[in-house]
């Protein structure tokens, strides 16, 4: 009978699914429950007995505890856990971490699509006209319309999103390279190192940045990067807000060297009202709701229930980051 | 040697293209010429004597053409050269129409898709916000946002934007339904006839409508179609405006009972500044942009090409209508 914690609030189908589906083991809520696996984590005495966490368990009390034997986050992001005193108690413990990327593969992935061809087809232009005069620039627009066919996308960050994005972008047949800390060697794709990034940026229509927060991520498009895109091309971020150099997203906007700029994350967030990136020109934002969707609960409940029955049966662990 | 009458405005590049690909043959350019299809054409007495004609020729000078042997439009749409007229003098004369569907395949299905995309992902929402008081609700736009993968759709008219759309769709595991008045038995979906269309709508998550405009399409999506939509649904509309009962949709998005629309066309074009339409809840409009991009001129030019070497060689012609 194994002990399972979980600050993370369901309700509903998932709340069911939940239920159901940690049977017969002893399932704890947490007092502070939250829907968001941004809000940051609160310590809770009963995570020290328990041998699962499932949410967003405070970091501190995870080294406290003697008994937990796993850990799975229902975020993909994991950077209030990557330090090296939590690796090393992790290490020792002999712990497991695991993560919900394949949770937000799909939806990350569609989102990503989505800012994509909302760029090519001009649809942010055209919502801006339908609010002020009413115009209709049949002919401007037309002309100003982009195909992601045959186009060069740049990818930043390879996981499980940046692998489902190859999937959807497949049928348009653009030119996909993605930029991968350490190549695997089995990619769908074209991987580049580090090394050979500016070249690509010089090249690429379309710039995606998938990027985590880490030690390394943080400030990774730097005014640099930024400078070395092709003019006229397009920078997404559906990554954290942390890993670009805002300022320079902001010069490279406002100067028309980039044609466009599709922000699901920022820094900090939410992004003050008075935030310049807000009114910068052809510059898209939505409040970090990439991964999101209306079966999400469920999806990150599912995705534990598989998750749960690996560990019993002490088969692989999916998604497992530590 | 050919005399080829043009009055389609290309320039640049497409110019280039089409002076060099016509050589050896004669190329006269009407006096009029327009970049747009939707313009009305001018008689040109030019035209009486040319043996191919290219662009938008006005239908009641070729009727008066004697040497006329092959015209292929600039447009996918050909609804006025659809007239009984019309098809009889093509018949008698032994005259090859063509249009440009080809072109527009591409774009047409990338604007649908980029409109699904948008939709799912709450973009126009977004933007409105952004616009407006500049909040950000993380968790109410994560729940309402949907994915397409396993949503149903139906798709009005299954010609080469509907076969693009799908090629497009497949990686999505979307659940496709065409509706087509000639089923042809090889058809990259599930095809149904009229008779199964309102138990189609009933089921279907979004609705595609790429009907063009002709008698038998006019009003073709009614306010009883409307009514037979499953509540959230969403429509778009890149076939042509009168095809649908736009005081029926308009009655729809107002009383919520569809959860968005997305046009591209609308009746009449330009949409009036005070067309209700415009203001109408979760209504996003393009101006009638569908089909263009950068590439579009030269695309048609070098379509006109391929089909006047087929023609030369007496081969089997591309996108023959009549």
């Amino acid at each position: 009978m194994l002990k399972i914690w979980c600050n993370t609030q369901f309700s509903g189908k998932a709340l069911t699914l939940l239920m159901e589906g940690v049977s017969p083991h002893h399932l704890v809520f947490a007092p502070q429950l939250s829907a968001s696996n941004l809000a940051p984590a609160e310590a809770d005495p009963e995570l020290l007995t328990a041998h699962i966490a499932f949410g967003q368990p405070d970091p501190a009390c995870i080294l406290q505890s003697e008994r937990l034997r796993w850990i799975q986050l229902t975020s993909a992001g994991y950077t209030r856990y990557d330090t090296a005193e939590f690796r090393a108690a992790v290490d020792e413990e002999g712990m497991i971490v695991t993560n919900s990327s394949q949770v937000y593969a799909g939806p990350g992935a569609e989102h990503v699509l989505a800012f994509m061809l909302a760029h090519g087809r001009r649809l942010p232009q055209a919502l801006d006209i339908q609010r002020a005069d009413r115009t209709w620039p049949t002919l401007p627009f037309r002309a100003q319309g982009r195909l992601l066919k045959g186009q060069n996308v740049v990818v930043l960050g390879f996981g499980a999103i940046g692998r489902r994005l190859v999937e959807l972008l497949a049928p348009f047949k653009a030119n996909i390279t993605a930029l991968r800390r350490h190549t695997r060697g089995h990619e769908s794709v074209e991987t580049i190192p580090e090394e050979q990034l500016e070249a690509a940026l010089a090249k690429a229509d379309h710039v995606v940045n998938l990027l985590p927060e880490t030690a390394v991520t943080r400030g990774f498009m730097s005014a640099n990067r930024f400078a070395s895109m092709k003019p006229g091309a397009a920078f997404y971020n559906i990554g954290r807000g942390t890993t670009i150099d805002q300022e320079a997203l902001l010069k490279a906007l406002n100067s028309r060297t980039i044609s466009g700029a599709y922000l699901d994350v920022t820094d900090p967030e939410p992004l003050p009202a008075e935030h310049p990136l807000w009114s910068a020109p052809n510059c898209l934002i939505t409040p970090h709701m990439a991964g999101g969707y209306d079966a999400e609960p469920e999806a990150l409940v599912e995705h534990f229930i598989d998750n749960l029955n690996q560990y019993i049966t002490d088969s692989p662990m999916k998604d497992r980051v530590m």
